[in-house]
């Protein structure tokens, strides 16, 4: 009886062996892939399709995106100028460097190395509606974090402010003048602003061809009192970089402050004018993705800010105010150290190649930085400015953006901001490949000079 | 010796099966949690986050999105109209039924069973720059994909025509009245519409009170020939639903085409005008997503247009038109059908309890629909407008929205469409929520009547 309990048991506990074989390592079909799933459902795909294409290879000298074309199955690489081929792999030799435009690229370093923090993944139902609940057009959790980002980077008032959003700074540039300028016709309002300066400025108001307010130029003409007038002031300029005061007395002021984060100046304190614009595009670098706010202090020109926008486009993309919600709590992070150390970093290692490349010219000049002391840094420290505001100073030399350009250097010339062509600017936010082609072409221009060979 | 030989057989055998059971049920460590995780990397978080986000119950009154606020960790449901609590499951009472607005969510339920085709993963680093690597300002897929559309639906000719994105179709109009009025200010193009029209169209000409366009209201005093007119023509209407065509002879024409889809209009051909705008908003219900475009016949005029959206704010959102992008092409599938016919359904559903409600009334009556040859739906079918334009029938009842108002039924009155007040606009887009307790309302408002009891 014994002898057939062993040999019964051991037959049975070999089958419990063999089931349990056929368990572990051929799986028990559609249970064991559930398991072994993420937890996932409906956001998977899309996740998976956008590791995808940024796992495309584009040789660090371009970049696939979701919405770029396909080839063959495969996201095409949008390589960087001057970079060519499937992969970008291909410098083309006599290629110029273009300083032109202010895509402020050169951030993007810093989202790729907070990948998992700065991704948002949007819902095909995500905010269908023109309003969230609290407000007809801004996310109120975006407002807040706004406000505590200038607390943070220590750089203007909000307590007690009216926040507008707008499509990039630029549309609120031209909802600032509406909501400053005369409703009476007959004797429009007059748009000033100090050379150099912004091309927008003048552009849009030219554009809208109100009967409310008209373009008069620069400051200088303007140096008496007078209440009829609407002031950009640019601080720090664009270009040049430096923090500027009102030119004209009395009047009103729309102060741009685009530029005025701990990256490219030193922040001496708080901003507290009536009209004062941020945008995305030069805080973090999302140039593409237009989006910027006003900070406003009197009840009556936030209602005309608001209803400019409001009857222009109805307020901001749900989900643009999404993603700028996104990586602004990104940049907030430890009290903004990481994110505006980076930042500086970039632009103040690019200022120091810049300074010793033109230390070597007497052909060309560069802006004067003063230092100030930063109280997000808690340091005195030089400002570094997205732009090299470049002097010609040859007497021949006066198309300053035509000498460069015969260098092989794409600039955008001085008139373009009102100023002098002695002058031309040179974009320094670009990306790294354009700035070191940049770097190249300007040793190479310098090193002409001192062999004295001419160039033009 | 058998008999030992089965006593230490079965021995061994029962300790590989604990063996086993150990392996199978407390697993390997660290191997087995690594293979049983998703190959998703930098994106999973950001996944999971909005799939936490959209799991939050809110008693499908309410949604909780990734932006809203948090209390307690948790994502805070934001209730639809007349709902409260925090899963929104409380019914306020006597809640009045909104039919204000023309935010169109009757399309979420498509977007939610659709949700893995429409989610979209957007990395940190997601198109920075102000320009596509093929245009300075717009996807060169999503006009691709917008050109397709069109063919499916069969409702514009794209083919040699310029197509200009903007910040919804709002900003479109405005750029289109720019593009098209008179460069000289001693002499304003006059703009016009058909009464009833969409407020817009005269609140943002007085807005940026051109000298180059001046509003001058309905075209029925304008009867003659005028090459200095530029006319709205909105078609279908808003509000009414009716196919139109342009009133003055002579003159430019802006054809707003926001609800010239299968989902609200038997479509009898592909319009083909001079200049066309269509919406991102009324046609897939992304109203949030801001989104709009121009079909241009015109050279000279596309520049315009282009160059207006260019210095407003430099182009849209790269975000909204990624977002656009996805929807539209889920929208496409199999030619557009079961999109559509989601919509069309909707509509129509609502239209069949609306006629009805009605039809027991002789205190209101709503407009007539005239049924045509849907070229999409290859049938002949009845108008589903995006609103029910009431008319208060008796001649004390000269002001529809407030009879409406009493009955607990919110809508827009008739002179916000120039139109007499003795009308009223009901929208029929909003969520399933609202529009019940519009039929709700609506009913007790006929009943009443029917019971020969006044409620003003």
């Amino acid at each position: 009886m014994k002898k057939y309990c062993y040999g019964i048991c051991f037959l049975i506990s070999v089958a419990i062996n063999i089931l349990f074989s056929i368990h572990l390592y051929v799986g028990d079909g559609p249970n064991q892939e559930i398991s072994c799933r993420s937890s996932l459902t409906w956001s998977e795909k899309a996740a998976a399709e956008a590791e995808a294409v940024a796992a495309t290879s584009c040789s660090s000298h371009g970049r696939a995106f979701l919405d770029g074309s396909i080839s063959d199955g495969q996201p095409v690489c949008e390589c960087y100028g001057c970079y060519s081929g499937t992969d970008c792999s291909e410098l083309s030799p006599g290629c110029a460097a273009d300083a032109n435009s202010g895509d402020p690229i050169y951030l993007e370093p810093f989202w790729m190395q907070n990948a998992a923090d700065t991704a948002v993944v949007i819902s095909g139902w995500h905010r269908m509606s023109y309003e969230y609940a609290d407000d007809p057009m801004m996310s109120p959790e975006l407002d807040k974090y706004i406000r505590k980002l200038h607390s943070v980077a220590g750089n203007a008032i909000t307590q007690d402010r009216y926040i507008v959003f707008g499509v990039g700074s630029s549309q609120l540039l031209s909802a600032a003048v509406y909501a400053l300028s005369s409703q009476n016709s007959s004797s429009p309002s007059n748009v000033l602003a100090s050379t150099p300066f912004y091309h927008l400025y003048k552009d849009q108001t030219r554009l809208f061809n109100s009967k409310n307010f008209v373009y008069r130029g620069d400051t200088n003409s303007w140096q008496t009192n007078n209440t009829d007038v609407i002031e950009f002031v640019t601080s720090p300029t664009n270009p040049g970089g430096e923090l500027k005061k009102k030119s004209v007395t009395g009047g009103k002021t729309i102060h741009d402050h685009a530029y005025f984060w701990p990256q490219f100046t030193p922040i001496p304190g708080p901003s507290d004018h009536d009209l004062m614009i941020f945008s995305l595009s030069k805080l973090t670098g999302h140039a593409g993705t237009r989006f910027g706010w006003a900070i406003i202090k009197d009840k009556d020109v936030y209602d005309k800010v608001l209803n400019y926008i409001y009857l222009a486009n109805a307020g901001i993309s749900k989900d643009t105010q999404l993603r700028a919600l996104k990586v602004l709590k990104v940049a907030m992070k430890a009290d903004g150290k990481p994110f505006f150390e980076f930042a500086y970093n970039q632009m103040s290692d690019r200022w120091n190649r810049l300074t010793s490349v033109f230390s070597k010219s007497t052909r060309f000049s560069i802006q004067r930085r003063h230092p100030l002391h930063c109280n997000f840094f808690h340091q005195t420290r030089q400002p570094s400015p997205a732009y090299a505001w470049v002097r010609c100073e040859r007497q021949e030399d006066n198309d300053c953006a035509a000498v460069l350009k015969a260098g092989k250097i794409i600039g955008q010339s001085g008139s373009t901001f009102s100023a002098k062509d002695r002058y031309a600017r040179l974009s320094l936010i670009k990306s790294q490949d354009d700035f070191e082609l940049l770097m190249q072409r300007l040793t190479e221009l310098v090193s002409l000079e001192n062999h004295n060979i001419e160039i033009m």
